[in-house]
């Protein structure tokens, strides 16, 4: 049998790069043949490949002459939808999802241990035991918001990891006011709001030495299509949706998408600067500083006023009588 | 059949009640009869328990009318051997002993993700993959040394956590000092040092939220039985063991037996205290402060004199025209 002039490509290879191809066409049709030069494949394996797309529930039009359109992706998150042509310097390169998983951030870590590397995304569709801060449990119903945690492997000190909470915070409230122009504003430490209700809860899991990050699982859940009969009752009162905010469903891999490129710009940022534009970011984002907070310690409660947020993401209050306390962790509640 | 009077008891628990009753008695006979009595089993019971024992390398007499008397337990270490009798409030409860595992921390950090307790213990005889800082290579050979990686749940924000490498060293330490008489010396951060050369190493990983800690692994490996020739070349000269200081052989179980003691008691003190006594502790057995030194850091290097050890476990350096510099992580070097 002669040699085959090109090496053969994996099938999911192909898929991958008939995906990029269609989506970078934007509303054009893009002919089989064309493909099949491009790729070095046969114009079957073109076929095939967008067959195997269609059953992942991607709509791709076609017609005699002019060849293949992508009309859109799947309606829900799809790893090879979210990871193809993000064109991102690092995170989301890989996109790993999933239709239920007890936790992303559990997934993840076991991932980062076994080597994935840094960047890896994972997001499940619903979560059987999300978490929240402080375990608290974090209500992920199936389809309706972004269960996402993502592996990072930064080269700083430990002492820098909480910047990167605030930076997934940054991250999605940007995306929200920018790109959707939803008014969202963060509240210390890791919640984005909008109207004074929680919209997306951002957590960060540090694995470190004493001297070194061996790897931060970063994660959020965005709460996207929930219409508010969908909350717990509990949270009917303090808790929104993007679609409350906007008064219709969204493309959740759109919005993903748009987070994923954000935090892969300001990451990059993040290693540059060790968190310093990052901060800035924060304090324009914030809906914090500058009330009055009462903050709930674990043994004391602080009250006064939230001042400013220190290079290690504590909050520093201005209590009664002027003095000024750094604040690690706590919940937060606004006063009058 | 009639209802046996007292719950069936499993056949490890008479094991380890047994062995607990032989240790207590410090060499003297205890008769079947009265662990028969004292544990509501039968003799048969006892007996199978003392046999299962023996098979398990305790080296258990017996004399016809006297009963059994423990001569002592196996050279090894063995899990139950350790646990047993320990009185510890919370180090040691449980201590899960391996012959061969990649690396002691990777296996501990595996059952605290699982919900193992705070306190247990995981050693091994040897380590195909023993991680020291930063990810280097441990040497680990086989039955030398104490490979050991013990399961921390501690209230205390992740910002106390560096204490928790200052709390292994100290207790290896003071072991060494005060059970062993060997001159044992502390080197900034996490080294134990006799006559300069290092025969302890301690390490801590961390997993944590931004605001509380969900485990630490405290773990350290301990050279006790390796003679000179045993170290790799490029250790040769820097490397030291119990055995080379004492010049003969010691028992391993007897000296983790004391660290483990020894860092039960430390460590509720760290709990009561935050850390406070630890640190007092750390500078009394300091062989760092007060000396020139040279600190690799990532990307610079700081040298001045060591003058002491801050709350959080950083070394505070005071450089050429007095300023003083806080150093979290390092390679220090003892200049002249």
């Amino acid at each position: 049998m002669a040699k085959r002039e090109c090496p053969r490509r994996g099938h999911d290879s192909v898929e991958k790069e008939v995906l990029g191809i269609l989506r970078r066409a934007v509303g054009e049709y893009v002919s089989g043949g064309i493909m099949s030069r491009r790729l070095g494949v046969s114009r079957a394996a073109v076929w095939k490949a967008v067959e195997s797309l269609r059953k992942k529930e991607f709509r791709i039009g076609s017609r005699p002459n002019l060849g293949y359109i992508l009309v859109h992706g799947p309606r829900h998150i799809v790893g090879l939808d979210i990871e193809t042509g993000l064109g991102v310097s690092a995170i989301g390169k890989s996109v790993v999802s999933f239709d239920s998983v007890s936790s992303t951030i559990d997934v993840a870590a076991s991932f980062a241990r076994n080597g994935s590397p840094e960047g890896t995304v994972v997001v499940a569709e619903s979560q059987t035991g999300g978490r929240g801060r402080l375990g608290r449990r974090w209500s992920s119903p199936a389809g309706c918001g972004i269960w996402c945690s993502i592996i990072l492997k930064p080269a700083v000190s430990p002492r820098d990891a909480p910047k990167l909470t605030l930076l997934i915070a940054v991250a999605v409230a940007r995306v929200l006011s920018e790109e959707y122009r939803i008014n969202a504003r963060i509240k210390w430490p890791n919640d984005v709001v909008v109207r004074k209700r929680k919209i997306c809860g951002a957590l960060t899991e540090l694995v470190a030495e004493q001297d070194a990050i061996r790897y931060v699982i970063a994660s959020f859940g965005l709460n996207v299509n929930q219409s508010p009969c969908m909350f717990p009752p509990e949270l009917a009162e303090t808790a929104t949706s993007m679609r409350i905010e906007k008064g219709r469903r969204l493309d959740r891999p759109e919005v993903l998408r748009s987070v994923l490129r954000e935090f892969d710009a300001e990451y990059a940022q993040f290693r540059n600067d060790g968190g310093v534009r990052i901060l800035e970011e924060w304090r324009g984002l914030s809906c914090t500083l500058g009330k009055r907070v009462r903050v709930e310690l674990r043994e004391e409660r602080v009250e006064g006023v939230a001042k400013d947020i220190g290079g290690d993401g504590s909050l520093i209050v201005e209590t009664r009588g002027g003095a000024l306390r750094s604040v690690a962790y706590g919940d937060v509640t606004l006063l009058r």
